[in-house]
């Protein structure tokens, strides 16, 4: 059997019990840093954790190689470990389509994800969450429209905006993100939004602030995760009042209330 | 100190560690139902698990009366438990607000939500889901037309749509779902579209079922709790493979594959 058991937001201790249950007699567990991060602890204290070995698998052993975790689990009990829930990124999907063609079952241990996070951190309402977008670093120097035109989009049905941040070579900051999506922002759409920055979600000092995009650009969010919102263009009243008490946002941002 | 504690999808093994050191060591310990329900165990089996008592709290007791649990935490240690991730419902949202105004903090512990699942169980891509909804029961006779309309836009733009169903006064069936849809759907456009009910998601044995709307609503998911994606009209072949793998779509949906 093959078990993908999601480690939560931040540190060790966000694994359920379930998951906690499950690593403890598994015959062999493998953790991958690839799809996410988990900065609030590091690979020896997670082995004291669990008080096992817990080898590191790379992008390749989950995607080319994926057969050799794959031919393991249908004589063992293997474990692989991933920061966050392990099912936004298509790696997971994939590994389990893959196993199951090989007649090997996944089970999935939830956890919660940083989507999760950013809703209570921001109090914006579930229901106006619009489709969402990851800002990429450059490939061969193309800036990828997805990000701009999704916002665009988005702001047309008064939809927000999640932005989910490149990882690799290494996790990009929210003025990085913030610069690149200005150098494809033909219409200057960006001049009159209003975003949330996220910070280190999941830990127990997350930054959260909410302001102009331009200004959040120059704000200092401190070390990553980062995580952008791009605010639909009308709130509710309650988002507003969430966002002035947990976010800082500026007085203004009241005259966008309907 | 308030702490609004997660117990996941399914029962009470779902909390994360974190969550449980906190819930046994606070002075008082609620739980509510309101906003969710965990299927997979009980209030007596919580109580056990936790060695604790567990005091049950109501609509009222979160809302109009919430300032009792707030005084409570002003002093006190105080946990509310709550099924699936206590951030979708704009109950738990206000309780941190109004907590916030009383000179109160409140910590929030993540768990699975119920939108997680959804991802892993149908394998849809995260970036292609548009806005959500959800299908309330009848109020004074009157069907809401959000849902419909999401769908309809959603379409529009090549999303899919998640519905959540009602919950009160009991937890509505995909069955009773459509059959609202239906009678609000003047453009038939429910009549083309594909969907995937989902049954007891976080469960062992969760129903995934891919099929047309219409054909969905006569399939036999079991017990709650229900929830139901619409489907965009045009699928990633990933997707299409996914649900043909886990979900048992009909060979038919490959047509809507770009």
């Amino acid at each position: 059997m093959l078990f993908l058991v999601g480690l939560g937001l931040w540190d060790e201790k966000d694994i359920s019990i379930k998951g906690y249950d499950i690593v403890l007699n598994a015959d062999e567990v493998y953790i991958e840093f690839y799809t996410s991060k988990l900065l609030g602890t590091s690979l020896e204290k997670l082995k004291k954790f669990f008080k096992k070995d817990v080898k590191v698998l790379k992008r390749e052993d989950l995607e080319e190689r994926c057969y050799e975790i794959i031919n393991k689990a249908k004589i063992k009990n293997i474990v692989v470990l991933t920061p966050g829930d392990p099912v936004i990124a298509t790696t997971h999907l994939s590994l389990k389509l893959e196993a199951k063609k090989s007649g090997v079952d996944t089970k999935i241990i939830h956890s919660a994800g940083i989507t999760n996070a950013i809703y209570s951190l921001t109090g914006l309402h579930v229901y106006k969450f619009g489709k969402s977008a990851t800002i990429s670093y450059p490939y061969k120097n193309i800036i990828s429209r997805v990000p701009i035109e999704t916002i665009k989009k988005n702001r047309e049905i008064n939809a927000h905006t999640i932005l989910y941040l490149d990882l690799h070579p290494k996790p990009m900051t929210i003025k990085e993100g913030i610069t690149l999506l200005e150098k494809v922002d033909d219409d200057n759409i960006l001049e009159n939004c209003y975003g949330v920055g996220i910070a280190r979600a999941g830990s127990d000092k997350p930054v959260v602030k909410c302001d102009k995009i331009k200004k959040l650009k120059n704000y200092d969010f401190g070390p990553p995760l980062h995580c952008l919102v791009v605010l639909a263009p009308r709130l509710h009243f309650f988002e507003f009042e969430y966002l002035k008490t947990f976010a800082s946002a500026p007085d203004e941002l009241e005259s966008f209330v309907d």
